[in-house]
Order: structure tokens, then sequence, then C-alpha cells
């Protein structure tokens, strides 16, 4: 899509929706820390991209003494975050305590097809047992219907009760067209959203440069862009970087920072 | 696993949990009538198996349309339930209010990993909205840690709220050892779920002969035992139902029935 595509986009989603909420992000976000990193990054280090990286374990047979050991991995390279299941976010924070990386959790996860109510109901969950960050799920249904306005209340209802604590929306974008993209970025940010975020990592396929390039190109600046699902190794990470991405979420994370 | 080790886990359970719920299976309840239909059926036709089929739908970009196809399926063919994300139990409602299929949902939803809390609301709103059976994930991570007082209890969370709607308890039995799904049979009979299930349709892979017919040693006859996840084809129905499966999940629906 060209600029001028784009562009025209984002103005017909502002109109309806109001301005993105660029207002509402406190320099402290980990979005602005992450651009800062971005800049500073030594990319040929592939160690320097630990605090870029959301150390991940979703599948649902981890267990207790998983997430430990995915929380002291964290600690010890130094990720962003570690990201969990819901039944383990207050696990993990015990285990990060004292530590530098966040707790980050998912919402709607990862089909996206529960109820808004439930969505901020879990979001509720969650903070209150310290997650740091949240990674929704976007309705994607409603997304392929071009219902824009139960798309934009789905976000709405998570980050309200999300409160400081950062949402990510995940777009599945591997199930959407390049103009449903850009949509759901420009819907995403007007919500409130902190970050938009390709993949569940449980569909079809994951990031591509091509996914992130056009998120970028929405949201850059504004909001943070997490690349995920099927980020395996350095070089894929640095193409997303390279194409826009502030974050990656990956559950290979020591192989991509060759630990 | 022969016989006895299976009795002597049973009553290990049973000893821990207290006897199976049986006495709560309503002669109402669908499970009974799938164990009549499965007599009556003429396994050489394949339209007879519809009254034993969950018609699925719950990709995350399942549309409005989609639903209502389904449903329309559903009624047409007279399979015994629709079985769609919660975001969609409303509208199912409306569509199937005067036809014979029931409205099925799914609880914790393909991975099990909320919070028990979590997954009683799902409940209480997918009851709310009118669902009337109950497809929950249990908490793989607690099994494979073999937290069974806490698989336990998970379950019962959501069964109390289903009152009268009956809970089908899904394993992901790919995932799991025979050992584990005989523990999880037990522990799913003892806190009153009405069938045990075998998987999402979103892991490594779906039900086996193998795995219905140790589930069905365990509870069949007092509990269902649906076989789901990749049964595209009338034999395969068929040899899920030998092996005890008194009901299929599937999108093929169609195909199977030679619809």
């Amino acid at each position: 899509m060209n600029d001028e595509s784009i562009r025209a986009i984002v103005e017909e989603i502002s109109a309806q929706f109001g301005p993105p909420k660029i207002l509402n992000i406190d320099p402290n976000w980990r979005m602005m820390e992450d651009a800062r990193l971005v800049l500073q990054a030594k990319m040929d280090k592939p160690h320097c991209l630990a605090p870029l990286i959301d150390h991940t374990a979703l599948g649902p047979a981890i267990t207790r003494e998983d997430i430990i050991l995915l929380c002291a991995e964290a600690e010890k390279h130094r990720f962003a975050s570690v990201c969990v299941n819901p039944c383990r976010v207050s696990l993990a924070v015990e285990e990060l305590e004292s530590a530098t990386p966040m707790v980050c959790t998912v919402i709607g996860f990862p089909l996206g097809a529960n109820t808004t109510g439930i969505k901020a109901a879990e979001c509720m969950r969650a903070v209150e047992d310290g997650a740091e960050e949240l990674d929704m799920v976007a309705n994607i249904g409603l997304i392929k219907e071009g219902i824009w306005a139960a798309v934009f209340a789905d976000i709405v209802g998570v980050v309200e009760r999300a409160g400081p604590v950062p949402v990510k929306v995940i777009l599945e974008t591997c199930l959407l067209t390049g103009e449903e993209i850009v949509r759901a970025c420009a819907v995403s940010a007007c919500a409130g959203a902190a970050y938009v975020k390709t993949s569940t990592g449980f569909s079809s396929s994951g990031a591509t440069v091509g996914a992130i390039s056009l998120m970028s190109r929405v949201v850059g600046g504004a909001l943070g862009v997490k690349a995920s699902g099927g980020i395996g190794d350095f070089e894929t990470a640095i193409a997303m970087i390279k194409a826009g991405a502030t974050r990656i979420g990956a559950s290979k994370s020591k192989k991509i920072i060759g630990a």
C-alpha cells in the first residue's frame, strides 16, 4: 500500500474514533525505552538484543518448573520480560520480584474470540496478580467483518481496565489483508493501545517483514511494534527490527541472542 | 494399561476426591441420549451419525455469516449441537431458537491456562448467553505436574457455576501419558464432569482410537466420551465410536455424514 492510501485510512479511522491517544503515552512506557534501545543496539552483537525480547512460554503444558527456569533465564540475560499464561503470572511475579525483567501475560489468547466483558475481567485479574504488560488478541472475526466500532470497543474495554499497564494488541496478521492490518493498527492506536503486535504463534504463520513494515508505517513512533511468531534466530530478529519492530516475542530467545 | 492398574488409579482418586458424581447425571443429559443413539446408529449409514456430532467452528477468523451458515447446516442435518466461540453464543442461540441442535461453547480455550476464577466467569457468561453445553479445557500444566487437587478444583470451579449445563472436560490427550489420561478422567468424573473429551483441535494432534478406548475404559457408561480433533471422514468417526466415543466434535461434519 502506498503512503497516501495509508494516510487516508488513518484519517478516516481518526475521524470516527478520535485521534490516536498518543498523549496517554507516558515517557516511562517501555515503548519509548524500546525505541531508544533499538537505536542503541549494536546490531552485530546478538546479546545486545536481549532488552528488546519478551522471553515467552505460552504452551498449554508449561509447568511451574518451566516458569521458574524462564524467569531465571530472563533475569540472567536481561530480557525485557517473561511472557506467560494468566495462571502463571503470580509465580512469575514472585520469581522476578527484585529483577529487571517485567511480567507480561496474554488476554483472550490465542483466539481473541471471547466476549469483551471476559477480556476485561482477565485484564483486571492479571493486573491484580502483578502483570506489567498485557498482550491482548483483537477480535479477528470482527476485523474480517469490518465492524470497526466493535473492534474498537473490544480494545477499549481492555485498555480502560489496564490503567497504566501498557496493552499490546495482537492482530494475527497472517489472517488479515494489508488494508485490514492498516485499519486494525489505526483502530488500536485510537483505542489507546501501547503497541501493535503481529501474531499469537498459534495460527498458520507468524511475523513477516512485510507485516512489520506496514504496521510501522501506520503507527511507528507513536506506538511500539512487536514482532512475534516463528522468530528463531538472530538474523530474523534483526530483519524485523530493521523493518520497524521495537520488541520481539520469542520462545527461542536464547538462540536469538547466542546464549 | 491393564484393567487392574486403571482400577487402582480410579480407587486412589476416588479416595482423595470422593466418588464419581454419577448421581448428578440427569437422565435427560445428552450423554445418556448419546449412548442410546450410539446403540441405535446404523453404522453403514453416514447420515445416522449426525445426532452424535457437534458441528464445530472455533477458528479466530470466523464471521457472523459463518455462524449463521453453521447453524442452518446443524438444523438441516440435525447435528447434536453447534460448537462456537464465546463471542458467538448469543448469535447461535438466536439462530437456533426453535431448532433441535444445542449451542455449545468453549471455556479456557484452547490452552486451559487461565485462572480458575476467569474460567468460572466465562462459564457464567456463557450460560447467561444461553449456552447448553460447555467444553472446558483442563489445566494441562497442572496435570503434567501431577497436582491433582488443583486440577480437580479447576474443574469444580466451572462445574459448580454451570449448574445443570453439562461440562465436557478437554484433556488434550496428545500431550499426556496413558497414566495422566486415566488420572485426569477419574478426576474429571469426581469433579462432576458430564463428558471427557480428547482434544482442542489446536494442539499437535487430535483424537486417537487409543486415547478414546482408554478414556472409555475409565469413565464409559458413567460419563460421555467425546472424540475431537482431526476427524474428517465417516470411517474415522466410526472407528472412534467403536472405541467408545459417544460424541464426535468436527468441523468437517458434513463430509463425515456424506452431505
